[in-house]
């Protein structure tokens, strides 16, 4: 290993043993059968944890997996205490794995599994222009099926996503579209457009994932603005004839988005206003916790 | 461990190294970025293979995973090789998994990946009274979802199938609808049935999985008995109204259906000719390989 991807080292925790391998019989590898999160931590704290462990659990609940959630806190605690020795501003990505475990017949569940927990720490993202400037966005050829029973989850079945990014343009942020050719999201971000100063952002009943962000803005950042935020389907055509256009995800924040080519068009967008309440609201929020 | 499930002890085989476990940061687990397959040995020989690794070959070049089938051959081979040691006649079930290896940008897959060859060996199948008897069928409440890009092929997401298995009723066979409501398969099996002596098995252009035994019953059994067979849409009312039901995979071979309970109905078969005469084909064929 290199100087320069020594920085790039993760680390792992599997079962509460840090650096254990996964047990090869692991549902997770087999079927897809469980879910992730993917945590932006600084000074050892998650300020989005309470969302992510809602949908975690959640998706937990939809699934069938057993979850305890103090088994998972005090999971997490014993990983931090074994990073920090390594990183001891505990300042990088937490990415959490949990899976049904091994067992079952086949696709059939067991009756009792032990659920797996796999921690890993990875780097802070690298800083990045996109915040400030804003970003592109092409339309994916890749359309998400629509599958209710799974719709919202961060599961780890993700095909369809590794798909419409090996297909997108290189250097593009693929949007994706349903079956049914509504706007869903970008490969990991949800969006939200401004129509007369309403926030719209699109319903995923059918798929997608329900980011934290958006459940942070739902929660805390449209009720101190005095704005109106809802859920709708959204068309290409209705995004296109927004008067602002973003995205976010709690590990990078809202990015405002100033292209989108489509339909063989290309609109371009000015940054709006909107977005840059958001982000502040954000900013502001992360300062409270981290300080 | 005790003596009884001692028997049922499997071992596993990962890039070449016996008893390796799988690097965690393997796109298999991450995403479900893969494809599997599950083969019946006999005295170390797959009666169809050239089924299965047409199937994986396929689904390889689908997804953008380079595999190269002298790596995939000679990895069998040492893998035979170190199981011979423990169970010298070679009788049992190999899993294969491939994945796309580690590495990538998130979703986005790395520009030269290692592939992962993951083999298991599995015990032989307990013998069944399935195949003689008859099997019974209900209607799974999942409805699979519609994506081209991924039908037929033995992909490593497969949420839906657990989700399926979870929720039927313990110790029966669930048939798998599409999100249309047409019959594509059962949880592990492809479905035929016959209708004024042609043989109709559903096409998989929108999901399911294209089996092994199905394309070996189109390429040998078919045109060795002078029958017509056909891909088409198939509603539950025309599954019910078959003159005759059977479904199959490479490892059980073909299994008559006896029941099926849909629509507030019930409809009994007694076990058709045709059936038997896959059956006896199959039989033939392995007779033929195995001695």
């Amino acid at each position: 290993m290199t100087a320069s991807n020594a920085k790039l080292k993760s680390y792992w925790q599997v079962n509460g043993e840090f650096g254990a391998s996964l047990p090869m019989a692991d549902r997770g590898l087999a079927y897809g059968d469980g879910l992730f999160e993917t945590m932006r931590f600084q000074k050892g704290l998650c300020a989005l944890a309470d969302q992510h462990w809602a949908r975690l659990l959640k998706g937990c609940e939809r699934l069938s997996i057993t979850l305890d959630k103090n088994r998972l806190l005090a999971d997490l605690q014993s990983f931090l205490n074994n990073i920090q020795k390594q990183e001891p501003n505990l300042h990088g990505i937490v990415k959490l794995i949990v899976t049904r475990g091994a067992g079952g017949k086949g696709y059939l569940p067991p009756e009792n599994s032990k659920t797996t927990l796999i921690w890993q720490w990875l780097p802070a993202a690298a800083p990045s222009t996109e915040a400030q400037n804003g970003v592109s966005l092409c339309v994916s050829d890749v359309r998400l099926a629509k599958q209710k029973l799974l719709a919202g989850l961060k599961h780890l079945n993700r095909l369809e996503y590794v798909l419409a990014a090996d297909r997108a343009p290189a250097g593009q942020l693929p949007l994706l579209l349903d079956a049914d050719e509504y706007v869903i999201e970008t490969l990991s971000h949800n969006v939200f457009l401004v129509r007369e100063g309403e926030v719209i952002t699109p319903h995923l009943m059918h798929c997608g994932v329900e980011g934290v962000l958006k459940q942070f803005a739902q929660q805390k950042i449209v009720p101190s603005l005095n704005i109106n935020m809802r859920e709708a389907c959204v068309s290409l055509n209705e995004i296109m004839a927004a008067d602002e256009v973003f995205i976010g995800n709690s590990v990078r924040g809202f990015w405002p988005v100033t292209q989108l080519a489509a339909n063989k068009k290309i609109v371009n967008w000015s940054i709006g206003n909107i977005c840059r309440q958001f982000q502040k609201s954000h900013q502001l929020y992360l300062q409270s916790v981290h300080g």
